[in-house]
């Protein structure tokens, strides 16, 4: 199963918004004869590759094991079931790591490979399997995707001077991991404040990538220049949310090709991110890169909206009065903090990463 | 030489504000025959102990090496110099990892040995040996302490909310790790303000220490309460600065037992640090502990005075409008920052230990 899951890990910038899936089929004489992970959405998924790989070196499949970080699909999405591909060639035994999370279609697949009399296992690897596809698990789960907030600080915590300055507390081989980050998410999100301060591209570069993430711009009042610098990237989408579309403003938005999607909270003035983030996992965004400012990042903070927490510190001290990680408090209580639990500590660089989550939320 | 450095790091909480010494005495065939490492002040040196160990077993040291940390005293001090202890007991070789740094001394007992006809080498070891005397070599080469400043922060780098709740921010494991830290140091540091806010006893407690560090208390205008806790731990000496010495104030501190220096800057309203330094090191102060609110830290890094950064931060968010690490700045440029290296970076409990140093601070 740790081949099957290093080839899943191969999916990582490929196979979204589909799970990242690896395939290793092993021969009765407990010969690896084919390997697979799933392709770019509407390819085949990792059980057809390794099928096809096979195939291709002219290996009987017949009475194989095949070792799957996922449940195989049973039914028909834009590629045909993969239990159907496993039947057909003959494949005696299936181990499974997870169950689909979908619950519409969670168990169909072990059930039809079952009443073909194929041996099903399913368990193996399952923790890794959901670990590298928890913004798949969390969009079936929590229908909505998996939030992960990207700033870089200080070791004392600044994110930008009190004159704004910010370019560049981290180092060029953390703004590099950086854009790693953003080619496994399915989309990337930031603010109009970014975008009218920075100007930024928000894609992936200097990053090996076969698709870019899309691009969500929260931005309460349309205030996105219709010349601004993100539209001039191709092959992503741009989704503007905004609270108040004044028809012209959209219109010039949607001339550059952007969706615009009205979706006000109670106040009427800003964007719902609740809502939000229920329309991301609509339109299938399973893991959310949050790219933002300090009081974007406080809005979600404030709402408990976050994730996860993907830090970069920089080894240095800028002091006070400058902006810290997310405007939001302040808080009456140590006990109101929002408690993490670290994921990862290393070295990026001169810089230090720090992966944490927010306690209890992987709970789904 | 690996072993003497290992009995060195014996003498880390005792042998203050001697440097931390290790030896080992090692016979023509080979054989350990002595080992020994710096004792309590007014005690005996590394080589005397290593001397008397042999004896102890009835071992012959003629003709042996003597592994030492240090370049072993030629001078009379507290005790007798180490060089003619060495000679009468016919020690044939010492190999010293490094020289003396006072400059006063330095050399003297490599050349008293040698003319003596011993063989004399030096270098194993030297880096790890200046490393655990960092705050001697400091105090010897710069004529003022190694300040590490203390502190404990959330991953946003607060300090304290904004109503002052700073307790506690770090988990148990962290605030023991701390009290070994102290208990390192010749003297903590702290301010007024910690003392009004929290009257801690600032001493070194749940860790196995035979010393008490000494108290510096930062006080302009001498609001330290004659009833303060910090007056209750025995064994350790208080010593007071401040700019503006009212008798009576200074009277009544002087009856707890404190010493009261005046000793303000140019403003006359504020106590000199600069000049408090040198002070702390003519006071024999080789490691300086600060462990204070972010004001002082802050008046502490605007004058450049911080040598290395002892920070654990909690696994917690607790946003804006709080205290951060330390009070000074705004700076206008990312250029203007505090550049660090990283020392190490480790997990204590449930919050990470990030020990990092000002960069180029350790060029003495």
């Amino acid at each position: 199963m740790q081949e099957a899951l290093e080839l899943a890990a191969q999916a990582l910038f490929l196979s979204n918004p589909n799970p990242r899936v690896g395939c290793v089929l092993v021969s009765p004489a407990g010969e690896v004869i084919g390997r697979g992970f799933t392709q770019q959405a509407g390819g085949p998924h990792a059980e057809v590759v390794a099928l096809r790989d096979a195939a291709a070196h002219g290996r009987d499949v017949r009475g194989a094991t095949a070792w799957v970080t996922l449940e195989p699909c049973a039914h028909q999405g834009r590629t045909g079931p993969c239990c159907d591909a496993l039947l057909a060639a003959g494949v005696a035994r299936v181990v499974a790591s997870l169950a689909d999370p979908n619950p519409l279609v969670s168990g169909q697949g072990f059930a039809r490979l079952r009443a073909a009399g194929v041996q099903v296992d399913v368990g193996p690897g399952a923790q890794a399997s959901r670990e590298l596809n928890i913004g798949f698990f969390s969009r079936m789960a929590r229908a909505r995707p998996w939030v992960r907030m990207k700033a870089a600080a200080s070791l004392d915590g600044v994110t930008a001077l009190a004159n704004g300055a910010s370019q560049w507390i981290t180092s060029e081989p953390a703004r590099a991991d950086g854009h790693a980050w953003r080619a496994r998410a399915c989309a990337v999100l930031t603010g109009v404040g970014t975008v009218l301060a920075d100007d930024p591209l928000l894609n992936v570069r200097g990053v090996a990538t076969p698709r870019q993430p899309h691009l969500v711009v929260l931005d309460s009042q349309l205030r996105t220049p219709a010349a601004a610098r993100l539209f001039e990237v191709p092959d992503r989408q741009v989704w503007i949310y905004t609270a108040n579309a004044d028809p012209a403003a959209a219109a010039a938005l949607q001339a550059r090709g952007a969706a615009v999607t009205v979706l006000p909270d109670a106040s009427g003035s800003r964007v719902d991110l609740a809502a939000l983030l229920r329309d991301l996992a609509r339109r299938e965004v399973n893991e959310l890169h949050v790219e933002a400012g300090h009081e974007l990042n406080g809005a979600f903070l404030r709402l408990g909206l976050v994730d996860e927490l993907l830090l970069y510190l920089a080894p240095v001290l800028l002091g006070s009065g400058a902006r810290g990680l997310a405007h939001w408090g302040p808080l009456a209580a140590l006990s109101e903090g929002e408690r993490l639990t670290w994921r990862e500590v290393r070295q990026v660089g001169a810089d230090l990463r720090v992966l944490a989550r927010v306690e209890g939320r992987e709970d789904f």
